[in-house]
């Protein structure tokens, strides 16, 4: 097989088979070494193996309350990222809040401003959906170069969830949305008090409130206990610790939409509220850091997202771009979700550049990196959803493409 | 509205939110107190919040390593369960296994004995899917009386996970299955070397060997560094830490399929080998130990299973049994997952009989403990899936309907 022209699917599954299999022929069939003695008893709340070392990445800071960490996507498995292992991004730490005394206040332009407690939300008729959060600026270092030294650390501020909580149109509804209102302002209970002004067409559309997160209650890390979630829009957006919603008839200009979270264009000009995450993927094995024991067959696999909707396929490029062939995406797929894709690749010891290609339903194709600059320019630190590629090397090491 | 009438759903999400926001008019809209100092820093990796104290709860055991802990399905929300809380049944505690010490052999009537590393396996073309587990013996308790206190010690042997591994079938296919073979014995390296017999054809079909849970490694005590998953069937079945597969021409009749997990009929003679799970429903909110803080708008919910495939509908009584309404399901409903039912219920104050009704895809209908019993007499502690009824009094407290 040439990396320039990649065998059928099905062919591919029988070499992964026979390979490994292969390799194993007359071995010894013997069990695996067992403990001879009683194992730990069972106990109310469960962690996770000795062995399993996985954990996020924070970029130094003096100020270790503000600033990110970045979810292992390399150690990912599926379409879920464990709670523990969400990414962050806080500009004031974690407030610790005790849910008996916080209270949701819906205020300005409404008929009705009502004041909720944790208690009346969980009353409601509530929702579940599993979606993604993608920091805005996430792949932000990849605009100056794609010196990303591994798919944590240049793609990793993205998570995905199952989420809970109650629409809030439904709220809005009960408040009495004034004539007039445009707007709606989202402050956090953190001592920063972030907030960001939303559209008032995407809260009426399908905004959640959200208080569970992966069959539990919310995590403090991610908003406990309860947080905006506006689909498919910029994590800065999904404003958590959630406290206040303001209806108004314009926007705040905040701090974290005017010198944070805007877009400077080529002309020095800033794009503003640019809400949207496009449609992204990115290989997490192979991926940078990684290293091949050896040649033979390997499930090449990745995640692909997009928040305008379904992936409806992920391209592989083995080649550096100039073959593409189409992995396999694990159903079910579902919107502004993580889909893992997969391709059984057989790396034979010869170097390969790989990359991924996201398009979703709307058709939007994960532009090249040199694309996205050739439009937006490179002083932006926000949207960069431009391909990686990784240079598996002949030894098996894996590094990004400039190495 | 009267519990033997109940309004339409779309009368009752009005009264709902009507009930609830209503209640805080005029209120004086003012924000949660939060903390003046930053918050909390951040992490590697992540907890929960200090005020959730959910955990499993585990009957009490001269040897603790040899038991059950049940899953807190009152605190659940949406359609997972967290790992930390998934439910356990261990008969010689959780094995401390080093995943690059650990192999998985496949022999006996093969062509070609294959002995397995945790790396080669995840090498070879992954699978992913949501999917239930339940003990075998879960709610058995309830074939003696209806007297489980709480949804969690009545019906928390049950779980539902992301689970991420290699189909069998290609394992067994690359190993070569002699003619003759009809079994597969499935063998764990705890130290009691937990054993079942499982039919060749079922390990043909839809089983897997999952290494990933909820989107990182399988924890230890659901089988680290692996473990058989046999969709729909009995938890003890899903062999944890596994490390060998015999193929044989006849099932072994281990302890845990005949001193256990065989179901005494009221003849006296035993049905063996009842491997499926039913469909099966029950409300987990409100449910016994709760107590509701008054009359007005609650939304009723709980979780609906079947080992045959996908839940169809679920019906609510909230008289008793007398007259049933249907409940909104969460999409996407996949099969032999949990799917989470609600329903808006305003409490008027009057006592209610409280239970829901599964039906799956195959046209399974729940039964009631009655129609239960008549059939397979109350001698087993094994498969039972009767419908649960709660007794919401007066005062709005909860009971299992013996109270």
């Amino acid at each position: 097989m040439k990396n320039s022209k990649p065998t059928s699917r099905r062919q591919m599954l029988r070499i992964g088979a026979a390979t490994i299999g292969g390799g194993l022929l007359g071995q010894k069939a013997e069990a695996a070494e067992t403990p001879g003695k009683l194992g730990t008893p069972l106990g109310p709340y469960g962690d996770r193996s000795q062995y399993e070392k996985a954990v996020r990445w924070t970029r130094q800071s003096r100020t270790p309350e503000t600033g990110s960490s970045f979810t292992p996507l390399a150690d990912s498995v599926g379409t879920l990222t464990p709670s523990s292992l969400h990414y962050e991004r806080h500009h004031s730490g974690i407030p610790d809040i005790d849910p008996a005394k916080h209270r949701l206040v819906i205020h300005g332009m409404v008929d009705r401003p009502v004041s909720l407690s944790v208690a009346d939300i969980r009353r409601l008729p509530s929702i579940t959906r599993i979606m993604v959060l993608e920091c805005g600026g996430n792949s932000g270092s990849e605009w100056a170069s794609t010196t990303g030294a591994d798919v944590q650390r240049s793609f990793g501020l993205v998570s995905c969830s199952e989420w809970t909580g109650v629409s809030l149109a439904l709220l809005l509804k009960e408040a009495g949305v004034k004539p007039g209102a445009s707007w709606m302002i989202a402050e956090g209970a953190d001592a920063c008090r972030m907030m960001r002004s939303v559209p008032l067409a995407k809260a009426l559309d399908d905004a959640l409130i959200a208080y569970g997160q992966n069959g539990e209650a919310l995590r403090p890390a991610q908003g406990y206990p309860m947080r905006l979630l506006l689909p498919g829009w910029e994590g800065n957006t999904n404003v958590k610790w959630l406290h206040s919603l303001k209806l108004t008839d314009q926007a705040y200009m905040a701090r974290d939409e005017t010198a944070k979270y805007s877009d400077l264009m080529p002309d020095g000009k800033a794009r503003i509220f640019t809400y949207g995450m496009e449609a992204k993927s990115v290989i997490t094995f192979p991926s940078g850091g990684q290293t091949l024991p050896g040649p033979g067959t390997y499930e090449l696999t990745g995640l692909a997202w997009s928040g305008a909707g379904r992936i409806e396929r992920v391209d592989i490029t083995l080649d550096g771009g100039k073959t593409w062939t189409n992995a396999r995406l694990q159903e079910p797929r579902l919107p502004i979700a993580w889909t893992r894709f997969r391709l059984p690749w057989r790396f034979d010891g010869r170097e390969a550049v790989i990359a991924s290609r996201a398009t979703d339903e709307t058709g939007y194709v994960q532009p090249t990196r040199d694309a996205l600059i050739a439009v937006r320019g490179a002083n932006s630190g926000y949207h960069f959803n431009g391909m990686k590629f990784w240079r598996v090397r002949a030894d098996g090491t894996v590094t990004n493409v400039e190495v």
